[in-house]
C-alpha cells in the first residue's frame, strides 16, 4: 500500500512550495527532486500567494524564521487552505524561542494543516500552547522508546484529533497520526541525526506525499516517514570505511532517487495501532 | 576555439559578484571555484557597489529574491554599467509570479545585461515583457527539440538584438544566440534536471566565461553552456549502481574541477547557425 | 594535548549558536555535527538573545551580512558576554566594503571576543580599524610564509594582546596566537581553498573546541585548525581521480566525522613560538 503512495509522487510530479530556512534548503529541494516531486522555494510576501497558487502543496517549516519571513507564511497558509491545497509545517526549534513557539502558535492558528512533522520536544511545545521559552528538551519529556510509545501514541492521536491534522512524531521510532489510528514506524538509523536538515527534508517529503495522494493524508504522511527511514538505512549500509556524515548526506538523497515502490513496500517497518 | 576561453578562465581567475538565491548559492560558489573563478556573495544595498566595483564580473539571480535585495540588484547593475563590468541575469522563474515577472523586467530596463540564461518559460516571459502572472510554462510553448529549433533560434536572435544580451535559452537543446548567430548546443543529460541549481550554476558560470573574455560574450557564453553539459555527462558516465541526483550533483562540480580547455575542445557539441 | 580537547568536544557536545552566511550555512552545521558538537541558526533579533542563552558558545560570521542581521549579530554577542559564553568572530570579507569592516569593528568595539579567525587580509584590516573600503587584498601584506612567519606572529601576538582574544590568522601556514605564545600550524592542503567556506566551518569549529574547552581558549583554538588542517589532508589522501572539490568537500566533513584525538594527537604538526 505504501509502495502504491510513492508511486504517486512519482507519476505525479507534485510542485511543492518551501518557505523554509537557509540551513537545509538547498537537501530539501534535492529530497523533493529525488522522490519526483518539484521544488519552489518563494518567501517574499509579494508573491507567496501567487505561487502557492502555482503549487499542488505546501511546505513552512520555521528553521531561520525572521520578521520579513513570518508574515508570508501565514499569508501562504492561508492561501493554501483557500485553494484546497494541502500545507505541512515543520516547527523547527519550537520551544527554543519565544519566537519560535509564537509563530508556531500563530501558523496554527490560522492555517489548517494536512500535517506537522517534528521531534517529540516540538510537538509536545504545540500541544501544551504555552508560547513560554524553553530550551530545547525541557518539560518536554524523552525521547520516544519502546517504554513511552503508548503514552506518545496516545498524545499524538489526541492532537491530531484537536488540529485536524496528521501528527507526524519523529526520533527512534516514529508516530504517525491522525485521531483514530497511528503508524509506528521503526526504519531509520540513529546516524541520521549526524546529518543536518533530516528533519527538514522529511517535512518537504510529507508535503510532496500528501500532495501526490490527497485522500489518504495519513498513509502519505506514514509512507513519507517511511520512505525516509528506509532511505536512511540503504544509505547507512552503502557507507565505507572513511565516510562520514556528509556522505551518509548525499546517500540518503541517492537512495531516495533510486527508491521505488516495492523496496518500500518490502522495507517499511511498522505496525498499525 | 572553446577550449582557449576556459583557459582564459582558469588564467585569469575572474572575481564574481553573486548576488543569488538562498537555494543553489553553495554550489554556485564551488562551481565558480571549480572552473577557476572566485566567488562573492553579498547582497545588502549597503555594499553591493562596492563588491561589484571590486569583482570582475556580476551574477543576478532572482531565484528567492526579496523586497530587500531587489534594490540591491539593481543597485549593483547599474555600478556594473557604469565600470564597464560584464553582467548576467539568471531570471529564475519569471512567469510564476508578478514579483519575479516585474522585477527581472525591471532588471531588463535599467540594466545592461551581457548575457541573459534561462530556460524557453523564463526567456519568453521577459521577451513578451507582459508583466502578467502566469504559470511557470503557461504561454510559454514547449520545451526546445529538434522541432522548434529553428523557431526558437529565430526567437533567441531577436531577443539579443533587441536587448543587446547574448540570449541563452538551456533545456534538452541549447541555444545561445546575439544578434547575427546561435550556437545550438547538444551536451548535457536529462538527469541534470533531478539536481537542483544546475542552471543557477550554468548562470555563474557564463558571468565568469564573459569576465574572462570580455571581447567575445557570445562564444564565452557558448563555451560556458558546453562546458556545463560536458561535465553533466562526464559526471554521468561516472555514475554507479546506487548512486542517485546527490552524488551526480557532486560529480558535475568535481568534473568542472578536472576539466581542462582540450576536453572541452573535443567533446563541445555544437553548430552554429 | 591536542587530542584531549577534542575529545572534550565529542563527550561535551557542546551547542552553538552561529549567526551565519547562508552560502556555506550547510556545511558548518554538519561539521559541528561530524566534531560532535550541535548547531543551532538563528539570526532575527526578535529571539538571538534567547537562543544565545540557550546555546554554550557562539559564532558570528559576517558573509553575508545585512541590515537586518547586523543588530542580531551584536545583541548576541553582548548577551553571550553577559553570561560568560565564549563569542567567535569570523570578519568574512573585512576590508572589501565598508559596511563589512565597519560592522566587524562595531562587533570588535561592542563584544569580547574569545576567538577571532580570518585570513591575514581580514584581520590586518580589524588590526588597523581604519574603516576604509579596500580590496580583498589591498594593504594587507603578502600570504603567511616562511618568510613573513616570524613578522605575522608578532603582529598576531600583538592584535591578540589588544582584543583579549586568540586570534586564529589561516593561511599556507596558520598562526594561533594569544598575548604570550603562538601556535605555528603546518596542517592542510592548498586545494582547501577550492572549497567555499573550509575558513567559515573551522570558524564554526573553533567554536565548539572553545566552548567544550573553556579554561583553555589558545589551545582549543589550536586544536580546531589544526583538526580542519588534519581532516583537509586526510580527505585529500581519499580524493581518486575524478574527485574535485564537491567531493573534497564531502571527504573533509567525514574525516572531522570519523577523527578521533588520538590521530589528531599524532598527525598535528605545529611549534609553539
Amino acid at each position: 500500500m505504501l509502495g502504491e503512495l510513492l508511486d504517486n509522487v512519482r507519476q505525479r510530479h507534485p510542485l511543492i512550495h518551501n518557505i523554509t530556512n537557509y540551513v537545509t534548503v538547498n537537501d530539501c529541494a534535492n529530497i523533493l527532486l529525488a522522490c519526483g516531486g518539484s521544488p519552489i522555494m518563494a518567501d517574499d510576501i509579494g508573491e507567496v500567494e501567487e505561487i502557492t497558487a502555482l503549487c499542488g502543496g505546501l511546505c513552512v517549516n520555521i528553521g531561520t524564521l525572521n520578521a520579513r519571513t513570518i508574515p508570508a507564511m501565514l499569508c501562504a497558509g492561508k492561501k493554501a487552505n483557500e485553494l484546497g491545497h494541502p500545507a505541512v509545517l515543520d516547527p523547527v526549534g519550537a520551544g527554543a524561542s519565544r519566537l519560535r513557539t509564537d509563530t508556531a502558535l500563530r501558523l496554527l492558528d490560522q492555517v489548517r494543516f494536512a500535517a506537522i512533522r517534528g521531534n517529540i520536544s516540538e510537538i509536545k511545545t504545540l500541544a501544551l500552547g504555552s508560547g513560554s521559552t524553553q530550551g530545547v528538551d525541557a518539560d518536554v519529556g524523552d525521547a520516544v522508546t519502546a517504554d513511552t510509545l503508548e503514552e506518545t501514541v496516545r498524545f499524538a492521536k489526541g492532537f491530531a484529533l484537536k488540529t485536524g491534522a496528521v501528527i507526524a512524531i519523529t526520533g527512534a521510532i516514529d508516530i504517525v497520526a491522525d485521531g483514530d489510528r497511528a503508524f509506528c514506524v521503526f526504519n531509520g538509523r540513529p546516524m541520521m541525526g549526524s546529518v543536518t536538515g533530516t528533519g527538514c527534508q522529511l517535512s518537504a517529503l510529507t508535503a510532496a506525499f500528501v500532495t501526490a495522494n490527497p485522500d489518504r493524508p495519513l498513509e502519505a504522511a506514514a509512507a513519507a516517514v517511511c520512505a525516509m527511514g528506509v532511505c536512511g538505512e540503504l544509505a547507512h549500509a552503502r557507507l565505507g570505511g572513511l565516510d562520514g556524515n556528509a556522505s551518509y548526506r548525499n546517500y540518503i538523497i541517492d537512495a531516495m532517487y533510486r527508491l521505488d515502490g516495492d523496496t518500500l513496500e518490502q522495507k517499511a517497518n511498522y505496525k498499525i495501532v
